[in-house]
């Protein structure tokens, strides 16, 4: 850790350490201090497979450090539990580890304090050493959030590993940095910026899942590249029927396929968030269908997934586009083509102007005074606006209600 | 901030930006990326006279930047309001502010989530903007730790501004960057590291505190006295009974005493924080007089407060060097009598010998396998030992027991 002193008069010439605050006189006689530090921030974001196959390392020595000893304290999602558990065990069992599984019904519903508590409770049963015995948290984006965010606040933080099982978690929810529950109708309103060890990416866990939750993945896949990815939105338009139906399970040339959307998805995720890990900048690409989105969820519960909420907002957002001509009508048909193939829906009921309204409002304060709202320009390219208006919203879901983008 | 990137083969060379994240390929196929980063932290401390006179700019400006209007959100200690919530009315309504004031009853005892949940529901009702209506904190180090950790949740972070009301929050709880709860029967389990954006500090406030509360934040004065400031030491050996019964309020010359005494205090608190401000060193001597304190204070909750439990650790501790030819006798009298002056308990009933060592093994977790035990070394310096024995703390104990250091 590197420390900056910025000094003007020292009042302690006998203080020669320069990594000592300086104490400033400001004019008067009353002494500040300005306390300045910088802290690093580092880690690894890895594909893999097998992740659960004895003969591969890479889960035993996650989060491992030269003073890790055999213990490990896992989380695990109830479903993943369900088809995962006993070849976890195996695999642990192999390399000579003691596992404390703590087993977690991980839903949108429960992303709450509650949860946290829960496997806070778990830590201080099994004692955690500080910063020696990784947490590992194995689900999805819900079970990420909540044990990422236990695991900073524990003792003020203690590492974690962050092994995503879900197409969400793949592509966004394990290769960040955000933890967070939800609070009482407010999505994710509690949190904090805790990057993980290690994320480890492994896409034989989708394997399992059901197809709904492939589009719910899907869709931040295509957020990426309607915002800065032409050549992954192309992939998508052609294979996006086949990477639903197989759930992303193909091997061989279909498998590159698989391999690149993939890819091509961390990566632009990545690219946006390495600068600007703690959001200082509002003005977030990635927030593209995200504006609308966390309300249409909450409200909508336990009806949409928080895909199916983005797919919406960014249907919704293409046709505000579309009728500030940013988006061309070939392309608006293309766009909502592909929304059809990835099965995302384009409406709900809960998505009345007014409700949309009060949305727009709460992310204008989450973004601090501005709407910051990403439109799409043509196919992956994006442009920033702060005006979008009541109307639009009304004339947009109005195309929406109608059948959607591509009936349009 | 500033993005750094490491990087070996590209697998993108379409990418240019410096600021991608790296994709490297680690000998396989599999691609692993590594994103790395500085966050860096920065805030001021200051110290005033005459807070809540309206001539003052300086609470009526705390926090603000060029966006913030005339609404204030403010957590209030309810004792501090009884005392002070007229006068911060008045002060608040000649700035023209608008501010809506949350009554918190802070006590160790509801130093809990439900607190941090009870400011949360508050800022959600307030409709706090993101980044430009500071989050004012007015109280103890209890409610400093609490709102401070609502304001780093809150959106995963909102600015916020301390303002300590008590000794303990002037010259500690105030001026650093931990905040915190506890959690079932520990101490401020769950927290995080979060700067605020400002502290202000006035002795002011101290007028309406009882003694207690004064001699209970002259333990943590002491603490760095002992560790790292012979001439604190001596200045608290000289005038400790008066700046227990003036309340820090003396004027003139006492008065420069009295500063002096804070100075130094913070002094030494800041310069042993910024190069740390994450403790990524568990070395640290700010942690001398808590490493049986916490457990000594939750055991005798509500008898023993937060200094008078480090009070206790800081006597036991002592002895322990004693023992080991690390204090002279004369220097443990001289310590001792200084303690009695402050009048901080040297002995409390719940300290029996397996409980505190119990204490000793929570720390060495905390510490990460360590025990990293700052001891007394004369006065005004300290060492770190790893091998204190359940012997020793029993020794020690019955040198409390029977009458305390300065009756050896
Ligand atoms: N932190 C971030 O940066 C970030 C980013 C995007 C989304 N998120 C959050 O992620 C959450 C959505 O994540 P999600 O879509 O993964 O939902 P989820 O975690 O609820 O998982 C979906 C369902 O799949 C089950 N499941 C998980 N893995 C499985 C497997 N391999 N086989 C069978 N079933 C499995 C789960 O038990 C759950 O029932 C939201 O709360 C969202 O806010 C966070
Ligand atoms: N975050 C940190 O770095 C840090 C450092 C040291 C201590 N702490 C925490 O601080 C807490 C102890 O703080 P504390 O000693 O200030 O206790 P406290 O906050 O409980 O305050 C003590 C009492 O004084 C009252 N009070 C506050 N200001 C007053 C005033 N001006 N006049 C009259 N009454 C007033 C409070 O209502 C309370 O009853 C502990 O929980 C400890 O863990 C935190």
């Amino acid at each position: 850790m590197e420390s900056l002193v910025q000094s003007t008069t020292r009042t302690r010439p006998d203080t020669d350490d320069p990594s000592a605050p300086a104490l400033i006189r400001n004019g008067g006689d009353r002494p500040e201090w300005l306390v300045q530090a910088t802290k690093p921030v580092r880690y690894e974001v890895r594909m893999v497979d097998g992740l659960l196959d004895p003969a591969h390392p890479d889960l035993a020595l996650a989060g491992v450090t030269e003073r890790t000893g055999n213990r490990r304290f896992i989380v695990l999602d109830d479903h993943v539990e369900r088809h995962y558990g006993d070849r976890l065990r195996t695999y642990l069992d192999a390399h000579g580890l003691e596992p404390t599984i703590c087993v977690l019904a991980a839903e949108e519903r429960t992303k709450t304090m509650d949860s946290v508590s829960h496997v806070v409770r778990a830590l201080d049963a099994f004692g955690i050493s500080r910063r020696h015995d990784p947490i590992i948290a194995v689900g999805g984006g819900v079970l990420l959030d909540i044990v990422g965010f236990a695991a900073s606040l524990y003792r003020r933080s203690t590492p974690y590993v962050r092994v995503p099982t879900t197409l969400i978690g793949i592509v966004d929810a394990g290769v960040g940095v955000k933890t967070g529950v939800n609070f009482g109708s407010h999505k994710n309103r509690l949190g904090t910026y805790f990057a993980p060890a290690l994320a480890l990416l492994d896409r034989d866990f989708l394997a399992t899942l059901d197809e709904r939750h492939i589009s719910n993945g899907l869709a931040e896949i295509l957020k990426i590249a309607l915002v800065k990815d032409m050549r992954l939105f192309s992939l998508l338009e052609r294979h996006g029927t086949t990477l639903v139906s197989s759930r992303m399970q193909a091997r061989g040339a279909d498998g590159e396929v698989v391999q690149e959307v993939l890819e091509r998805a961390i990566h632009g995720m990545l690219e946006e968030l390495q600068p600007n890990l703690w959001e200082n900048d509002l003005q977030r690409l990635v927030d593209y269908g995200h504006t609308f989105s966390p309300t249409i969820e909450m409200r909508a519960l336990p009806d949409l997934l928080h895909g199916e909420a983005v797919g919406i907002d960014m249907a919704l957002t293409t046709a505000i586009a579309r009728r500030r001509g940013l988006v061309g009508a070939g392309e608006q048909r293309r766009i909502g083509g592909v929304m059809r193939r990835l099965r995302l829906p384009q409406y709900h009921p809960v998505c009345e102007v007014h409700s949309l309204a009060e949305a727009l409002e709460d992310t204008v304060r989450h973004r601090d005074g501005l709407q910051r709202l990403p439109l799409p320009v043509g196919i992956g390219s994006a442009r920033f606006v702060n005006d979008v208006v009541v109307d639009e919203i009304e004339q947009a879901l109005a195309t929406l209600a109608a059948g959607g983008l591509d009936a349009a």
